[in-house]
């Protein structure tokens, strides 16, 4: 040891305490596994898949081709001259070109992003709400919505010698959040998403959730996602104007995920926003309720994850607070300017008349009910398998369902000091080469969950529901038997379809 | 006051405490007299040009073809069947696609970057430092050389009731490098460079900033930049063997910002990096010194500051301790890929005789004369005007000039509570619309300086360089006189060439 100038105790302790969540355990195991195969070593699957979280076109959903048509113009300015692209793509192209410095995709930009693509995203929130204004300077861009909440976050972190800062977060949350929030150093304090009513917020709940952690921190804000990651959770005008009245009722600083708004896919739903609804509560509301919304590039329709860009609009901050938001968006220079392009191609698609309009509706109002049949087949298949229930999704991406699991696993998890469900997604990693997240527990045990993304093809989809299928009911026939059998190959097992037919039987 | 939810005094006081720097304070200034333009207001000059900090693209050079060519194939597929562009263009292309998840730069990747690219990363490592083992598991891709550094110092900065990290920077050092550290609550150290001998790092210098401020925080890393910005000083292998035995007998980690490797134009002189130097000293220091180089995809040849990528390697880290730089690069998702993808451009370019050589020679390898001459050129002008003298610089994109600046700017900065050549370069811009960045002080007073940046087009070079010697004479002129007279509209005032030359008799 004595030879190591940076040890272990000379990590900073924030960065120590940063909980290592049950995904960044699968995708260690996956990622030996995929080695693994590439080395030779037989498995019972020829390649991993992974659902777990939402990563759209790795699992085979086709990029936009308006939006990489006009990026790819934009990166070789050449191809302007390229008849064979539709004049629109060029047309945009040239325009985003003038909106960078020096016509270039190659230069910095300002902190908070591009003026231009600011200004259309205002555009775009203000033809969402429905007339409500939205004004660019109130738009930040940052390379992804999970660094703009980072920013927020941080901002609101107390230093040395403070109370530590205190966040109601929903119980479950996207996987993302808890290490966020320990990075920060910001107290997480759970709020239980009710599931028995479909993963509602319930304000009961958010008053215990505060009660329970009052005086051990300073509450200064409440995480909402809406629709919820990963419930698929929507929730109506009246469940939000709760949440805004209690926000205000608490002075809290409401941090608003709709990263999945483009997504709701339920009969007869549609996504309201928050500030939509804040805006058509009374005056003094409307005034004084502060409040961040993220979305992002990485949302279910175009799904651009690897560009890395999304972007937060602040409502009713103070402006000398909002400073520091741009100060703190420094640091990072600016996001990703091909991240920044995509957004205002998302936000501002081709109108019908327009040379791509016909692709662009085709490939992306797809997108919408591919989403809502495989959540559909996706719940029958579940809900048909001893020992699984799952509510069906309103939005999102993600189904969510419960997992009542055989006594020897969960006596297994807990040798293992692992949550049970945690072990059964490993095991089917192993046995089948899928990955499914695990729950979200945050320091409540006892209930057991998966989350799967159904938004991959079709295809695909019926390939992860035979693994889940086979894998869970020899795992049901295991405790049946009392004991192991050898795990069969899925090559001597009946084809995706006759599995799945049987399983509902 | 009571309306407000979150207030100034509930900002995070690290994040209120991050200084406001000069750099920032001519940006607000910039975007003022921009939009003034636009708006029609008259001004006695057309455009603003910024020369303050290293953005090529913007300054009007052009991006590398090969690049570009190969990110928009990358981007829209299809044109991989176009016959028009290179082979090698469409093949490499090809491969890098089939590198991404799902075979589309629209996936995440780990948070650590594409293994394939890390890899081609650690070939070019090896390949530059003749054979030095380099290995991929030890090369992390974050968004930017400033991204990763952020990570490498939080980790090492302390927590609660712990004596606050210290870090030892250079005096000057990048203007972005305080608020970094401000931000990540770490103690700033400074060890002056030696101006009159050309801004060299002098032994003496790092143990008096040692003794200073030892008893104060903990050191726990020294960061150097080399070659420097902003002072263009190139070290050799005596003073960076010197840096690495004060580092081992400190014990300190060695943070090495060697993001313009690739701009070292002195006559006979070359880059070596830290790492090779290292590698060649003693075994001791060699298996014991840990060590943090960077790199960036905005360096000076390929230029690609919006596309937002960077790496470190880090040597002789223990394990441990590397684990939890994954772990903070984990809250920004992953690096955008096409950075990603155009680190593997950078580092891996066309080879004598494929298509694209013969192209992509000719663009990258007139980089560094243009950089020289242009290097030269200025120097000449800023030493030939009167109060101002400059070291030339042997590599980077900067020049450093020293101001002797009238009594009268000095009183008048004095008064209204600016640096001098904070004041000058406010004035500069006022006057020129040319923005120069101002000298790096972090606490020392009484000498002034600027930064400009040389790596901008021949011609675009000449109009800075007369704008800089109309506003610089006049200023003189004016202490002369006594008396601030009526600045002059540039339309009246002889062309570029003719001031230059004035300027010289």
């Amino acid at each position: 040891m004595q030879k190591v100038m940076i040890s272990l105790q000379d990590v900073n302790p924030r960065v120590r305490g940063i909980r290592v969540s049950s995904q960044s355990t699968l995708q260690s195991l996956a990622e030996k596994t995929i080695r693994e195969i590439t080395q030779g070593v037989p498995k019972p699957f020829k390649e991993v898949i992974d659902v777990s979280s939402g990563d759209p076109q790795r699992a085979g959903m086709k990029p936009n081709s308006f939006v990489r048509q006009v990026l790819a113009v934009c990166l070789w300015p050449e191809l302007l001259r390229e008849e064979g692209l539709p004049l629109d793509v060029r047309l945009r192209a040239q325009r985003l070109l003038e909106a960078c410095d020096g016509e270039s995709v190659g230069s910095y930009t300002a902190s908070s992003g591009l003026p231009h693509i600011r200004q259309t995203i205002a555009e775009f929130i203000m033809k969402r709400d429905e007339g409500v204004p939205a004004y660019a300077e109130n738009i930040f861009i940052s390379s992804g919505a999970q660094r703009a909440l980072m920013v927020i976050v941080k901002l609101l972190s107390e230093g040395e010698g403070q109370p530590q800062t205190g966040l109601l977060i929903p119980q479950p949350c996207p996987h993302t959040l808890l290490p966020l929030l320990d990075e920060a150093g910001v107290m997480a304090a759970p709020y239980r998403l009710v599931e028995e009513k479909s993963w509602a917020v319930e304000l009961s709940e958010l008053h215990r959730a505060l009660t329970t952690s009052r005086g051990r921190c300073t509450f200064r804000a409440i995480y909402i996602s809406n629709p919820g990651n990963p419930t698929g959770h929507l929730q109506d005008r009246k469940s939000i104007e709760e949440v805004i009245e209690f926000a205000a009722a608490e002075r809290l600083l409401l941090l608003v995920d709709e990263v999945y708004q483009d997504s709701v896919y339920a009969p007869n739903r549609e996504f309201i926003s928050y500030k939509k609804v804040l805006f058509e509560m009374d005056n003094h509301l409307r005034e004084t309720v502060e409040m961040v919304s993220f979305n992002s590039l990485s949302c279910a329709c175009v799904a651009e994850c690897g560009l890395r860009a999304g972007y937060m609009e602040v409502i009713n901050m103070d402006s000398g607070v909002m400073h520091f938001v741009d100060t703190m968006l420094c640091t990072d220079i600016n996001a990703p300017v091909t991240g920044q392009l995509a957004l205002d191609l998302m936000l501002s698609p081709p109108k019908p008349g327009d040379p791509s309009y016909n692709t662009f509706a085709e490939e992306t109002l797809l997108t919408r009910p591919t989403l809502a049949q495989n959540a559909q087949r996706s719940l029958k298949l579940l809900n048909d398998l001893p020992g699984m229930s799952c509510w069906p999704a309103m939005g999102g991406i993600y189904l969510y369902p419960r997992l009542n699991l055989p006594a020897e696993i969960r006596e297994q998890a807990n040798m293992l000091g692992l949550e049970a469900d945690l072990l059964y997604c490993q095991m089917l990693l192993q046995e089948e080469g899928l990955i499914l997240g695990a729950g979200q527990h945050g320091g409540t045990t006892g209930s057991h969950y998966l989350r799967l993304c159904v938004l991959v093809p079709p295809d695909t989809l019926e390939e992860v529901l035979s693994r889940i299928s086979s894998f869970h009911l020899r795992l049901t026939d295991r405790e049946h038997n009392g004991s192991y059998r050898k795990t069969k190959s899925r090559r001597n097992m009946p084809s995706p379809a006759e599995e799945i037919g049987q399983s509902y039987i």
